[in-house]
């Protein structure tokens, strides 16, 4: 009399590992071609970051931490914007079906769905004979009119950033041996914190409606903060002079750089951070650091937003400019 | 006196290829971190699909061809559920750069997003040792609760689907060689139009009000009219008797079909059609015949909803059930 219907292997995939997170009303349990997102009478903040095996996250980092950082780094544009998570869609393409390693995926992938109140919308899971790929498209709301540009640093603004920086790039330099795997062969805590900056980033969202209510401009820190200064400057027609001995250093870092194993080029070159990078009106200081303070957010001032269109000067203890090669990670 | 900022390789190559078709003013010239999408009141219809090379699409295709098909297979899931299109956002995992493949690619995208009036809002541009992989997350507006959904098809529903179903299928084995290519040898014009089908879907979006106005449910079809018929029976909780000989074929189709070079069975489990199925309620498929026409758009009655949770069945002339092996295709 006919028979039962047989999912393909490929819905049975995503009924197995995704649709447990597909919380979300607007996901539609991932049984149609599209999900419904609400504006709920808000602009719609829309970001994409995809990452690739090798050039983003290495084949042997844990598969869960491989999840996070895919969420994350479109967390942490959000976070940067002002916006509030609402959602993400995901495209997933794999070269195989490897139960353990996406069972461990996708419970990084809920916890950090849930953690950050960013549920699964939809998505597309496709076969590739090529290196593992996630790319997320994630959603954020602002109210109308609101969301933090890169370009409206205005000279006299005081520059700030998240957390500390260069952690990430110290992770990945450890994990690929060398000079700072020797320097901290002795060292597990600074090893296990480093590798850590570097698999899991931890996105500011918490700081998302203090930079709305008080920031001229901002920028998360992905491709280092040298090249992402730069662009926040390029887009607004300033330019910045950064005390390089403010930037915020983990105890690692200082303590590499204090022994000459890492440079303050590496720091603000290497990329990875997920820090947010942001400019504010001198008057509006106090207030941002209030509210950073509440939401438990570090916040250090490193320099001041100035005009002119000359690339942004790192400045030394003794007020000498830095030379700089590389300003930041380009794919190409 | 300091360095003028150099753009990296990455920038410059946005710069150059895909900014002139950041038109919107929510894409912020690609400036930003992040695109705004207004909602204007609307629901947010949101859907993700990838095309990898060697799988979606073949090396061979002409660039500018594999840039639409990206891009219309996701305006056909958007045209399924009703929904007018608003933008997208693209991620391109490339090996190298090559400009003579990026000013192609990015004028069939240009011409395309210009075309349905979807413009490109954003994207991420990343390095991949794999094949090119270009993944679309494209939006559209709906009035608010109003996308047509899989899940609504009701017993004594009628079942349609737009255009012909099969060519693209054939299409493909064309360019693959084989018995297909052999039998149109000496028709060029057959061999140009189904190789077209299989690299320029042709969704469609003129039908999307006339659905969301008429349809009780709708599905694109991407992966066979067999299996995404399966899919949307099952969101539905119904069965379904089609016709067979009533699916829509075009000439070419009709000819290897009966010259026994093509098989029912290739043509509805082939995929890659992007036509539209979608369910009406008897009373209102006079209501639908009438704005496909005005939409300019061929509509074909193929079969009925039934109840049951059987897998559909597709009947011969003779009312004899047709033997189905794979259902559709599936990446894994």
């Amino acid at each position: 009399m006919g028979k039962e219907r047989p999912p393909s292997a490929e819905d049975a995939l995503i009924a197995r590992y995704f649709k447990p997170l597909a919380t979300d009303p607007g996901a539609l349990g991932l049984d149609d071609d599209a999900a419904v997102l609400k504006a709920q009478g808000a602009d719609i903040v829309v970001t994409t970051d995809a990452v690739v095996e090798g050039v983003h996250f290495l084949s042997s980092d844990p598969p869960d931490t491989i999840a996070r950082k895919a969420l994350r780094v479109n967390l942490s544009d959000l976070a940067a914007k002002g916006a509030i998570p609402a959602g993400f869609v995901m495209t997933l393409a794999l070269r195989s079906v490897d139960d353990p390693w996406l069972t461990a995926f996708a419970r990084g992938l809920g916890e950090d769905a849930k953690a950050f109140d960013c549920p699964l919308l939809g998505g597309d899971t496709v076969s590739t004979p090529g290196p593992l790929t996630v790319s997320i498209t994630a959603f954020g709301r602002v109210p109308s009119g609101k969301m933090v540009h890169r370009g409206g640093a205005r000279p006299g603004d005081r520059i700030l950033v998240t957390g500390t920086i260069g952690d990430a790039a110290l992770g990945l330099q450890l994990l690929k041996g060398g000079a700072v795997a020797r320097a901290l062969s002795q060292d597990t805590a600074a090893q296990e914190m480093l590798v850590a900056r570097y698999r899991i980033p931890q996105p500011r969202n918490a700081l998302a409606e203090a930079l709305r209510n008080h920031a001229s401009a901002a920028i998360d820190v992905s491709d280092g903060l040298a090249g992402d200064l730069a662009k926040l400057c390029a887009a607004s027609g300033v330019s910045a002079l950064i005390d390089a001995p403010s930037i915020p250093k983990s105890g690692p870092a200082a303590a590499l750089l204090g022994g000459g194993v890492a440079t303050v080029e590496m720091l603000i070159s290497g990329g990875d951070d997920y820090e947010i990078l942001c400019t504010v009106a001198e008057t509006n200081c106090p207030s941002l650091a209030a509210d950073a303070g509440r939401a438990g957010v570090a916040l250090t001032s490193i320099g001041t937003v100035i005009g002119g269109t000359l690339a942004p000067r790192f400045l030394d203890a003794q007020g000498s400019e830095i030379a700089l090669e590389d300003l930041s990670y380009s794919h190409f």
